[in-house]
């Protein structure tokens, strides 16, 4: 795709493990659509982050029939949000994250142009919501366990994100964000590219900490198949666009999951009472 | 740098229009230092923001003898910032920006690195304060004039910040940030590469537009000479601590400028006591 | 692996539509290793390019026993060169094309150290041996047939290979060399992919059109676990290596082909005696 | 220009140490012309490589008004060749290189695209023209002077280049080639970039050894302003050109060349009567 700058398949989002397993059925996929009975070459389209906590990974329990049943069942409307699909076992922040979504229709001057943007929350961080402290008022600095690391125990919460910086090889660090981006601007893949580089950016009005083992990636294509490129300079309001879909759809990912047990562990959903009364000490 | 991994130069900064001057300023500077006389390649090092609203740019005023002044005159300790040498003439979000720092210390168990940055700021956005609404609190947006546009005026600030997005001809939205990195840990080029990354990651936390004129930049660069470099999984905590001074290198750059009447306009500093009164009523 | 600078898998080739097969089953072996009960995350190294003509390429025959067969079954020593493996479909300049190899041991004075380079090729042009116009002296033009493209049929081989250029839509022009590249030299990951960038630019010297549609890639890895990098000022020798060998490793791979006939088609091994007769004339 | 895909200014060439002066006077010269007084943004296109043997580099002799002569004085038509302008100074592969200049026009199927390139030849490896072994048979390998390294003299030619390798600080082997594509074909930005990595690609026909020191660079640019752009699976054509109008301009920068004695050493032309004789044994 980089090379090419064109997508030939669905995006499929999962686990590490399953990336192999994904491409396959993606690929068995779309030469069996109607139409493509000489097509000989597929780039897949696969995402994933590590969701290797909750979910018993090295089983390899993605199978075929489930990526098929994916494409398959996939429908235009409300896109479910939280611990489903290749978020069900996924985390943020310490919390359990999933699936999230946010899109923006521009103003008339920019031709109304909509983006829109899904993640699969999984990656560390001491979480902000709007910019308030959620993370460190709730005491979760997902990325270290002291005791885990053989140090002392500390008596609170650090000052500085970086006194209580990620432990190299702890568990509860490490973790990415895979973003899809879409939209309808007719935009040159160079600017796609681009623009999928502010959602990236934009993760950090949400705490994320990317650190070393994150592998945030982000995709970003267009619906248009006719008219004339946006020129460049018209980008802004769309970048502005990716910035605040990517934060708000993190949001979603964790506000809609639900605690979940398994695989040995429980991650806890965040918990919304206390995080409106955190969102309100701070004035939002 | 990007194919050989090294810095040749001191560092420069200065403004768009002055690159040029800056460049041969330093390879004169170069080749005439003690231990040089076979020198005959020299990759100069400077970085620009474009300060074409309070500096006469066009006037090329920027000459050798400043560069090399400059140079010779930079001193150990504390850091001189706001509107100064690079910064004297930028904005950020609508106010006077200009030069700014911040540093850690990572913990002893991280082996006590430091990381410095240095930032030369330039650009819009809607402004966060450690996540507080600053810019719409003090209904600054710096990016869009309504009436330039010749659009009806609103009434009042935009609930959204892409509602309000940059006008993509108006003057104010674009502009750049130059960071610079610096730290004590041994790191590889490539790992230094990607802590750069991280720097420019760190602005998003500010509020920044990342608008399509603008040309962050961030070089990073090792003052250790010997040792092995940190294995690539120790990188987490340098990643964190870019991030945070990063942040509030730029906020420090604000902090410390004052108004300034230049080139037929004035930019007013950051009004102190109301941002008080603002991060108060947010809870910090 | 561009992230994070390391390869954690076997390096497997296979065709276009099996790396998802080929990935999958990367995973399992990887994850059923001696030592690694604990390992929830396998980035796997796959290359792949297009047999699509040779090859019944749709009927995804790789299956997983047959990569596991292919990791347990590798071993030290010569290397088997021509129509085997990955290259058991390959076609390169027209030609039957496949697994490649050369290797240097660098002079005393650079420590003897080795590097290797393994070809898959399967990509047009016209063909060079040595410098020699071998393609244009056998009159193959591998990615143009006149008659396809609606024109005259030209009485003789074109003066330029871009009058002769290639026919976007042919079947043949296209196709890609992958390339793998071991060294004994320690190297950083950094300028692994330096070393790595070199191997693409020996293409050139056979004949490579680098077509749109090629996907030329080769990854470069160190065996070396110990010891301090080389220094940057150092990979000239290395550098030349590469360019030479790959040159070399894609010639072997056309000269130890031999006929194919499959999925209804016939490519023709290179036709050796006249070859000889070829560099006999220019000289070689 | 990676970031906006745009180029803003004259293409100029100059040595490594007079980059800055050339951008000086580029800006100068853009902001100067009729039309933009209201430009404050330039971002100059200025290529430079090294030639530091002919030219007493370190002299700094290149000012502003050479600059502005030269952006003045360029004219349409053909192209002055050899030791002109930014190649005055160059060697290549131990000859006197310079300024090179080729060009295709496709065929009428390919909407008659001219492409054209020109190079500033400064760099090392063993050359060969159109195949042919010259640098062999001339017993010039630019890179190494076996007496330099303190080891014996070697009774005749390697066998190979790699056991004749570059020696890391030999004052011959490092070196670049600048080189500039136009093309009237519309091409997106992208593409351009893709284009331009071709000609690259070309050097390695003529021998070039990529060294370690080497920064060959190519900028690619449209003269098409208005259009829909190529679709992607047109470009093959022009990729091929790109191939040979390269090689064949480094061949043009030799043939052109005189010899030249400045700055205390003589550069010999590449000898044009052996060469040919040279051709003719090996068939060309």
């Amino acid at each position: 795709m980089d090379e090419l700058g064109t997508i030939e398949s669905p995006i499929v989002l999962t686990n590490t493990l399953s990336v192999g397993t994904a491409v396959e059925s993606v690929v068995a996929w779309t030469i069996a659509q109607a139409g493509n009975d000489d097509v000989r070459s597929v780039n897949a389209l696969v995402g994933e982050t590590n969701d290797g906590g909750l979910n018993d990974i090295r089983g390899l329990h993605v199978r075929r029939e489930h990526v098929l049943a994916a494409i398959r069942d996939a429908v235009d409307g409300p896109v479910v949000e939280g611990g489903v699909g290749a978020g069900a076992g996924t985390q943020a922040f310490g919390w359990k994250g999933g699936i999230g979504t946010s899109s923006r229709r521009l103003p008339a001057r920019y031709q109304e142009h909509t983006l829109g943007v899904l993640v699969q929350s999984n990656y560390g961080g001491v979480l902000t919501i709007d910019g308030a402290p959620v993370g460190k008022e709730l005491g979760r600095y997902a990325f270290r366990e002291p005791e885990v690391a053989g140090l002392p125990r500390r008596s609170g919460p650090a000052d500085s994100a970086a006194e209580a910086g990620p432990e190299p090889h702890a568990p509860g660090p490490d973790g990415s964000c895979m973003i899809v981006v879409a939209t309808d601007a007719p935009l040159t893949a160079r600017d796609l590219k681009r623009l999928a580089a502010r959602a990236v950016f934009g993760l950090a009005r949400t705490g994320s900490s990317y650190s070393n083992g994150s592998g945030d990636f982000a995709i970003a294509f267009s619906t248009a198949r006719t008219g004339t490129p946006l020129p460049t300079d018209a980008l802004s309001p769309l970048f502005q666009a990716a910035l605040e879909t990517t934060e708000e759809a993190v949001y979603n990912s964790l506000l809609r999951a639900t605690t979940v047990t398994s695989n040995g562990r429980t991650v806890d959903a965040i918990p919304v009472d206390r995080l409106r009364d955190i969102l309100k000490k701070y004035g939002r």
